[in-house]
């Protein structure tokens, strides 16, 4: 291809040269040089669009191309450009590569001049409808391309119409319209200070560089930093002949999907006017027409649509998107894409096209957007629904839910235990309102980003929540929040949609979730073609078993500190810390191991003859502890208020400086992990006996159990070899007792970069690497994931800093090369090392995409995730091939 | 070497040999084969050691080896061991590789039994002697062999001289011994129902296995543990004759230096008993006379003694430390060794031996004991001067100090304004306490450990410190600490040692440093050797004088915001941060500029023609603001107390909340460093303007100014590319409006993984790495500093998990692993870039080993530590031959 050739004419376009000619453009080409009727035209390139923006002008020889394309069209259509008899009209669209429906900028009946308008009345012996496509061309244009705002000409429009005392544009005269274009230009003339140009050539070179220029404009680049789309992609530029639906009864304007796009459902789908433009259909000014309505209208026409419409599908594979003009009987093809669908639709029509022989199953699976089975897995709010929204925070965790506000977790668990549904609604949540998470409906926040506490622990729980919705003012003492000028309080009803961030007021009707039969048969599918493992992050019996639901192969990851956090437990851990002795901690231990004992029973029980890995306590010991704050206050109060020294005031004295003692400057990189373990074995040692009891209770039941015992925050072989001895030592206790044995693993998390660095040494200890990303990331970036998100992190995205937030996509450079390093390492040792990650990355595509790539054996992540891990570890294999190394079996 | 040969005569040995016969066996094996008279003997090797670890027991062979020794012995003293005429007597001795003195055991006149007791007290014409020889063999292996504790026989010898109403152990008579000597025996079958062997050859099998064991007492393991002696070096055992230095006024037994000791002054040092043994000269019963006594008591012995001193300096090529015994006025040597020597004297001999061309200048250069360097450079308590110590803590930051006790940095600063001499106690310092530390003599606080904020700070600015003195219990609000029942207040003198952790009450006698004509010999001979640069680091125009006058060739890190906290500029800097908009954070700044361009100007100055690299603002800026609990308690006191409310209350109330909304849970990890630049750019900018003013006041002055600006805290690329195009920009402004130039540097501290990983998309933006090893230890271990000291890593490295604390000695396998890949990634893309540390580790002499290794281009310490590096740096020179990569000019 000639590197300075910018201008393609249909006839020598195609599908595959969308990068150059835009989606709209390639389109038009292909739908061309298949032979439909589609009006003549051509495309200036993406290439032209990047020469503008590099020199600020249009580039050398361009126009001469587009005078050739014009050259064109008049020879197809028989009309000149700026004849005044007979002339040709042509449309100025925008089509960028990726689809930016609304974003950039369009002007029609370009080509319309004082003197070709009087043409254009005799050639359509209809003078009223010439002027008023001249005046709709002027409008556009002094929007367009002088950047006047629509409203001026709104205004003169509609004053216009209340002087001829008219309701409908259409009942406007070739007078008045006459009358309007004058004011128009002057209009043009007072803000821009340019006339309205009388020679076509500089209307549409003026059109094109308009185009090229609304790349640039405001909300353009804002959906594309959201879609992120690069900005050095361009537009291109489509210069059409004009065909017109409103030149009578005889003619219209129409949209076509193939099929059901809600539903998927295959038939026709669609509606179309008559005797109009398509812009007439988007105003609703007239309603629409259903699409079968055009058989009794219009039968041949329909007919030659309906056959145009499964050629297309079957041309294009896919399920589409027309848009379609008849001007005086004929038809005319103006647009064809693959429509936009449902999360539903998307999956009916995925299924169908497989078994109507159309696509492949891969193609299937490839095709599938995973984000959106999000959408299909949670319960949402009935579109039907009337709703009440007061606030919009971030959509945290999706899925929607109702209940009554309450606004602490101990509040939260006591309205459980009788029965009621409640949301919990906090500033921000701590791992000491676990309690509340998890017997809440959902949970809204007014502080904290889309990977705050909150967010993190709702959306491993699977529950809705909104975070960070700074339009609410949450004050946990009055037990009220504020949105606008509403006040809610305890009790009162309140809904929240996870998916969009809203938040409303009172109860909602709900649509629960279904698995579909079209959502059961993809993901056999995947399961069919994916090499990756796909496990779930469940901490409870119940998240076990709805992850087992969801297909996951195994537990990768179980929190234990989730389990110290029930209101009944955390008196008794409490206790444990706080123990001045190692008898005193060791006899609070004795009452947690039963309990912890019966926790690892019932997700062994839940995921018999699968493996359930455990991690060991992680978080430091004082996120069990109160406040510091709350208690100094609480003394400050005393103090002032007692006049006596009370046994109350010593036990809070004390209290406070064990806990101040326990305070830690940077807790993220504090005495947590392994840390604990090897400072406290009798804690470790405790879990660990409560695991193997489990497993034993679980052998005497007949139940197959495959524990893997993980060990958190290693940074150096050590620690790890210490701690192995442990729970070998532990193990071998309880096992041998009782006459038994059971295999199981033991392996670490890598969290620590220093873990990933030197994983060779660590290997020998571990039958396992579990990459825990979440802190991998925190400490390769020396990111705070609490203090960096919604802070400078989120700046950071907005300037386009870092691509993508590294807490929801995996940061391939700096992280990936740690886990692509590490995994090399560790099996330069221990080549059947079993790898995976367990961080929430483990349930993003494109971070599962890196995991494919890099052989890991498997990803973990939140049970709702997983079907979307399933789809989106077959589309890896299906994009990237074979992993680099052979899968281990589940089992070894 | 035959694999089991476990016994070596003296004959057969060398010093090279000191890994398997240990130190003593290898010297005396050495002087042997020199020829000079060593009292005949063999060595049991560190292999056997080994062995009986292994097996627990003796390896098989050994004790036929050991007799075959024993034969050795008899041949050439013509006396038989266990005979009951004249028999052998033989010492057993302990001697490990590395030195470890009076940390294992020793047995003497091993041999005697009921019978060859009479046959000594016959050979030697001296019966009293010879039992006292015997219950002196009877106590040492009762003790040693059966680990009886001394006491016991200390008793029973103490009642036994009340008895016989004597002072001394040489008045008590033959009958006397015998007595005890029965006594001696019922110990021994009391205590370990045992009885005190009269075979010989098992007193020898007994007493070898007993130093065995010894390896492994408590003392020697801890000793190991610190002076990092690994545990398998083991120690061998030496069996020698005895020879006796109390057999009469023509015997006797001393101890001799080859150079004085103390002062390295070239004359024979040393003392000397008549008549006794070698512990008699240790006990201090009688007092030794200086050595050139001898000469006039045996004049041949001296001069033989003379002689043979010179002989072994020249043949050790190092100042010896003798033991000699004269039996019957003939001489005996029984160990030499290289002398213990004060830092001061080690530098006078290195050179003096230098220049009388008894070693090269590289050998003296690798003789230095860095770490004793300290020691001189910093002013100390006059050994002579009586002091008051009553507590000890940790020796944080070498030097002495006296002043008056304060408790807190405002009146620290008040103090030192009225010219006093202040100490600062805290139980902790923080940032806050900056400008406290500034104005005083030293620091001490109750808590932290060596690396802590205020030994960190301390130590940066060359001040003594003590920290983690828990002995102190400081009550900062009634200006007071305590130390046993000791009560300081405020304003009372103290005095503090950082070299030794001693907290002495009153003001003591200093000496003050001075840099002795060795130690500037020394250090210029370093600086032609040596291929690192050595930089310091430095925050004022004073440090930057001291840093040039030890020796730095440049700034390698000047911290701002140590700037911002004086006293009178953080009211200016807290208005900048709580600045509600960018106008009026612009206003403070304003005020800020000229202060901190004056700060750069003084340091330009002292570094002329040096460079200087300054590190924009790091710390989060809630460190400048004052602490919450603090505005917490007040706020809730004044609700309290208050009726009415005030404006003082809406003031703190807006003060609460912008404090709380700086919080930051994990600030090390926080919205610091370059995040600040990136989000507050106007901050930055005020910094570079600053500078580049300061530059140009410089310029004019004709002072010559190598500025390097560093930006801190990188971990994207993206970061450093946008702050560099900051300070081009700033730069050209100030520069180019007063028409003038300067080459300048623009790098960044390499101290996040993810910049070690990247860094080679980041070299581009980069003239200069700079290895920030203290936060890059953090990070990649997930250790923060502040949690981990005194806590779990504290406890890691006694329990040697890790080989040593990684923020002393740089952690090569994972901080070094990042460090060398960083420097290799750079400078794929950039060959020349400049690369060094400032961390602390740049003034340790391991960590400069490696980034002599690794091709840095320099290493940046504190002050202090200026002349340690330059030392260190060419002792890696000399150790690891040349830099991987060609040195590049200071200035390029």
């Amino acid at each position: 291809m000639a590197a300075n050739k910018y201008v393609f004419n249909f006839q020598e376009g195609n599908l595959g040269m969308k990068r150059l000619l835009g989606g709209k453009g390639a389109n038009l080409a292909e739908m061309t040089v298949v032979g439909l009727p589609v009006p003549p035209g051509f495309t200036v390139t993406t290439d032209a669009c990047r020469a503008y923006y590099n020199a600020l002008s249009l580039p050398d020889g361009l126009m001469k191309e587009v005078a050739n394309g014009v050259k064109g069209i008049e020879l197809q259509k028989s009309q000149l450009f700026g004849n005044a008899e007979d002339p040709l009209l042509v449309s100025v669209r925008s089509g960028s590569v990726s689809s930016m429906p609304g974003m950039m900028d369009t002007i029609l009946n370009l080509g319309l001049t004082d003197i070709t308008v009087v043409g254009l009345a005799k050639a359509t012996n209809n003078v009223s409808f010439a002027y008023d496509c001249y005046r709709r061309l002027i409008q556009m244009f002094g929007n367009v391309v002088f950047g006047i705002e629509s409203i001026y000409f709104e205004k003169l429009l509609h004053q216009l119409k209340r002087e001829l005392q008219v309701e409908q544009d259409q009942d406007v005269t070739a007078e008045g319209w006459k009358q309007l274009i004058l004011q128009f230009k002057a209009c043009i003339e007072r803000h821009a200070r340019k006339s309205f140009p009388q020679d076509v050539n500089d209307q549409l070179k003026l059109a094109i560089e308009a185009v090229f220029r609304s790349w640039n404009n405001h909300r353009a680049q804002v959906y594309r930093r959201i879609n992120q789309i690069p900005d050095e992609q361009g537009t291109a530029v489509n210069i059409q002949a004009m065909v017109f639906g409103n030149l009578g009864q005889d003619c219209g304007t129409g949209v076509l999907f193939t099929r059901n796009p809600s539903t998927g459902a295959k038939v026709l789908f669609g509606e179309y006017l008559t005797n109009a433009q398509g812009e007439d259909v988007v105003a609703g000014v007239r309603t629409p027409l259903p699409i079968n309505e055009l058989q009794k209208e219009m039968p041949e026409v329909y007919s030659r649509l309906v056959s145009i419409a499964e050629q297309l599908e079957l041309h294009y594979r896919d399920m589409q998107d027309i848009e379609f003009t008849v001007e005086k009987n004929k038809l005319y093809m103006l647009q064809t894409r693959n429509g936009k669908r449902t999360a539903q639709a998307a999956l009916k029509i995925g299924v169908d096209l497989v078994r109507e022989n159309i696509i492949s199953v891969e193609e299937a699976l490839q095709r599938v957007e995973v984000s959106h089975l999000d959408m299909l897995l949670h319960p949402t709010i009935d579109p039907e629904a009337k709703i009440d929204v007061v606030a919009t925070g971030l959509p945290a965790s999706p899925g929607a839910a109702s209940g009554q506000a309450v606004f602490d977790a101990d509040t939260a668990e006591q309205c459980a235990r009788a029965g009621k549904k409640v949301i919990l609604v906090r500033s921000e949540t701590n791992p000491e309102d676990i309690h509340g998470v998890l017997v809440a409906e959902g949970v809204l926040t007014s502080r904290g980003g889309m990977t705050s506490h909150a967010a993190v622990i709702a959306r491993g729980m699977g529950k809705p929540c909104v975070c960070g919705c700074d339009e609410i003012g949450v004050d946990a003492e009055a037990k009220q929040f504020t949105a606008g000028d509403r006040t809610i309080n305890e009790g009162d009803w309140i809904s929240i949609d996870g998916a969009t961030g809203r938040v409303i007021i009172g109860m909602v009707q709900l649509k629960e979730a279904d698995m579909s039969e079209e959502l059961v048969q993809m993901l056999e599918w995947a399961d069919g073609v994916r090499q990756l493992q796909v496990f779930a992050n469940a901490d409870s019996p119940e998240d076990a078993a709805k992850a087992r639901e969801l297909g996951a192969q195994g537990i990768g990851l179980c929190r234990t500190e989730h389990m110290f956090m029930s209101a009944q437990r955390l008196p008794i851990v409490q206790a444990m810390i706080l123990a001045e002795s190692l008898v005193e901690r060791q006899s609070a231990l004795n009452k947690l191991l039963p309990m912890q004992q019966a926790d690892f029973e019932g997700i062994f029980t839940a995921m018999a003859g699968l493996p359930v890995t455990i991690r060991l306590l992680d978080p430091p010991l004082h996120e069990f502890l109160p406040n510091l704050e709350d208690l100094v206050s609480r003394h400050i109060r005393m103090t002032i208020q007692e006049t006596e020294r009370s046994a109350e005031q010593d036990a809070l004295e004390k209290l406070i400086r064990k806990v101040r003692s326990m305070h830690e400057t940077n807790p993220m990189l504090g005495q947590r992990g392994c840390r604990l373990g090897i400072l406290f074995p009798e804690i470790y040692e405790m879990q660990i006996e409560a695991i193997f009891r489990a497993v034993l209770r679980c052998l005497e039941k007949g139940v197959t159990v495959l524990p893997e015992i993980m060990i958190p925050l290693v940074s150096h072989a050590n620690e790890l070899k210490i701690l192995r001895e442990l729970v070998d030592h532990v193990a071998e206790q309880v096992l041998l007792t009782h006459k038994n044995s059971c295999p199981y693993k033991v392996g670490t998390m890598i969290e620590v970069p220093r873990a990933a660095l030197t994983a060779k040494k660590i290997a020998p200890y571990a039958d396992f690497f579990s990459f825990g990303t979440n802190d991998l990331t925190q400490m390769t970036f020396g990111y705070s994931r609490d203090d960096a998100e919604g802070k400078f992190l989120t700046q950071y995205v907005d300037q386009k800093l870092l691509a993508a937030n590294p807490f929801q996509v995996l940061d391939r450079d700096g992280v990936g090369q740690l886990i692509e390093l590490a995994v090399e390492r560790g099996r330069s040792v221990k080549p059947k090392l079993k790898t995976g990650i367990c961080g929430e990355h483990g349930g993003e595509r494109e971070s599962i995409f890196f995991c494919h790539e890099t052989g890991l054996n498997y990803v973990s992540c939140s049970p709702y995730r997983v079907p979307l891990a399933r789809i989106a570890a077959a589309q890896a294999k299906l994009v990237l091939g074979d992993q680099k190394i052979a899968i281990m079996p589940i089992v070894s």
